[in-house]
């Protein structure tokens, strides 16, 4: 395989010549908004990494603290963790790198699996109580799905994507159906919700519909491929797909079967005391988010750049995103990555010429109910509120609205709402 | 949310009563061929473990090294490392226990992705070095794609599904198209190969066909959703979907476009020198290994179980997965976990009713080519060999026979060709 090795000169003029063909090949720049140095991470000995593999001491993409976005200080007993979406790429979400919303109590719960039940009772025929091991004799299905807080929304003064959505994730669960498990206890006649209870200090509860428990609810106990992450619920949480994630129970110890609506203690006041206005608010609409380019992140020159980004749904598969280059004068369609997985972060492209005009980039998601994703100003209008109004100003539910990037002459890249 | 807690005892009695639906409810014995002390991952204080998650210290899983399974003390420079399939669930393998074909070095490259260039020359117009950052400009796809080493085959020696089938992983792959890398080079008329070079000490190569190159083949740079392990080539890798492993180049570092077929130092032997015989070996056929219930675990009672495993082809889509709980006599169709990505590992399980009688259990995988993954004893008759010749005797190329698990009548799971 002997071949003159080139000079790296030659390279460069060649790879100048290309460019003529739309890919101009340039040096690109990607600036986290939080990255720990190389050494935090020394590379253990070969036959350390046999056991269980590590990644590069060179990767250094973290999650951080919702806290530190606002006050570095304070890391206490609520926190919310960002996913560094800036560095995604495909529709999977790293174990070790999914979002974390607030446990409320001093630490994740350090259960051992074999202490463990999940107790199944109220208005059933035969209320059970199930050791892990139980449940993974159950007959079991997996299912890519997004997960996503309920607080997952953008404001002016955050700068990359991490900040603006990253308190979603996108995972491959693996579990009992819930309905299998109702079906073993028997719903009794007159039962209409469900109400699932996690372990942590505060016993954090969330009611769901019947209807919805049927349907397409788990009991997961696998994530990605192996357990659970403690910090996702270990050693089961329920799935609620499509759901506002503070639904998806962690640490699930108890369901009960119930008749009517129960306002628990992760309610506080985000939604209503009202049956039918609560229901309304607890599936996501359809969703998306350019995550490069991304505020923070600079272009490092005119020439050719593939756009991509994530988009999800409650209401099903995501059946097209449009992006606009231009604020939003003209859509045009994106590449979707298939296979498309329902209510799944779904991966898509757009190949793009920056030329070094100032613009503002922005996706959008229609699902295959045939949802549109809003813009901030469309929702400010529905809510008669001026076209500046950020939406999570006091109305209830989850903020599904457009993110737009600003790109500077200069190549870097801004929030759009700043 | 108050109720009155029931005592254990009545929720096992509920639980015998839910039997009668089909359903025995009851202990599972799992036992994974190597374990670590639960203390050997004592859990990090909260803060730390913002950054980047871990597992829960009660979560044990783990590969172990090819050369373990044959004789424990050795741990040299060539060595291969097993992924614990019997804990699997879903497709996706977590990339920290994903399988590790041999690095013939003595370490893993430890790569600054800064200083690292891919150059591809040879029979084309325009030579090119790329910087990973170029990399990155270019149009990216994801696919979710198996990996398997060559050398994954079973031995009546074996005991468990981690020793007979651990050289196959899967994830889901990011990168550059190789056909859009090799089109920005210009590929000159009568070329025909491609070799691929790795940096390790040795520098892996492997050649593939032209052909191939420019249909389905990545240079990937993520995988799961963040960069590549350094056990599996970061920062970059050659993906060729459904060939042997060896032919994914690890730590990519030069593409050679050539007109005939070279011999390297990856092909010791195990592939022809002709060029007809050594393209028909490349490709992975149907396969398939059932996961649970598998050598070394022990069904604990009578009752229901559910049956599941891993089913994959280089040809294509897996179409359908049978089950024979007989030895053979009689097969039915499997469920089959879908969305179904081509070339990767497609989840099956079967519900089954296990009621004391010794039994053999196997699976079989049928892809969207029609091919049917063939039993020990086949193989052994197309190459007029008696049955219990085990394909491993000088035969080119992989194996992806029929894997039979014995249970015995006290619920122990044995390797079926012993």
């Amino acid at each position: 395989m002997e071949s003159k090795k080139p000079s790296r000169r030659k390279f460069l003029k060649g790879g100048a010549e290309a460019a003529v063909a739309g890919l101009a090949v340039g040096a690109i720049g990607s600036a986290s908004a939080q990255t720990v140095a190389p050494d935090a991470h020394p590379q253990k000995s070969l036959k350390d990494l046999v056991a269980y593999g590590e990644r590069s001491r060179f990767v250094t993409s973290v999650r951080v603290p919702v806290e530190e976005r606002e006050s570095p200080d304070q890391f206490g007993l609520t926190f919310h963790v960002l996913t560094p979406l800036q560095d995604s790429v495909g529709m999977i979400t790293p174990s070790s790198l999914h979002f974390v919303g607030t446990h409320r109590g001093s630490i994740v719960p350090d259960i051992d699996p074999k202490e463990h039940r999940l107790m199944i009772h109220g208005m059933v025929d035969r209320p059970l109580e199930f050791t892990m091991e139980e449940l993974r004799r159950f007959p079991s299905i997996s299912r890519v799905h997004f997960l996503e807080c309920l607080g997952n929304r953008s404001r002016p003064e955050y700068k990359t994507v991490q900040e603006t959505t990253g308190l979603t994730s996108c995972s491959e669960w693996t579990g009992v159906p819930l309905s299998l498990l109702l079906k073993e206890v028997g719903v009794q006649k007159g039962a209409s919700w469900v109400v699932s209870e996690g372990s942590e200090e505060v016993k954090g509860a969330g009611s769901i519909r019947l209807a919805k428990a049927m349907d397409d609810c788990i009991v997961a106990y696998g994530q990605n491929g192996e357990p659970l992450r403690p910090q996702q619920g270990f050693p089961i949480r329920l799935l609620v797909p499509g759901f506002e994630g503070i639904y998806n129970t962690k640490w699930l110890r108890r369901i009960k079967v119930v008749d009517r609506y129960y306002m628990t203690y992760n309610d506080y006041g985000h939604i209503s005391k009202d049956e039918e206005v609560a229901a309304l608010t607890f599936q996501w609409g359809p969703k998306s988010v350019i995550t490069f380019p991304s505020g923070g992140q600079r272009l490092p020159g005119h020439g050719f750049y593939q756009i991509t980004g994530l988009a999800w749904s409650g209401g099903g598969a995501v059946r097209k995103v449009e992006i606009s280059t231009d604020a939003g004068a003209t859509w045009k369609d994106a590449e979707i990555q298939g296979p498309v997985h329902p209510k799944a972060h779904t991966r898509f492209r757009f190949d793009w010429k920056w030329e070094g005009q100032e613009c503002v980039l922005q996706s959008r998601c229609i699902d295959e109910l045939g949802q549109v994703q809003p813009s901030k100003a469309e929702v400010a209008k529905v809510f008669k509120q001026p076209a500046n109004y950020y939406h999570d100003h006091g109305v209830p539910g989850s903020d599904n609205t457009v993110q737009p990037w600003r790109v500077a002459s200069d190549g870097s890249v801004h929030n759009g709402l700043a």
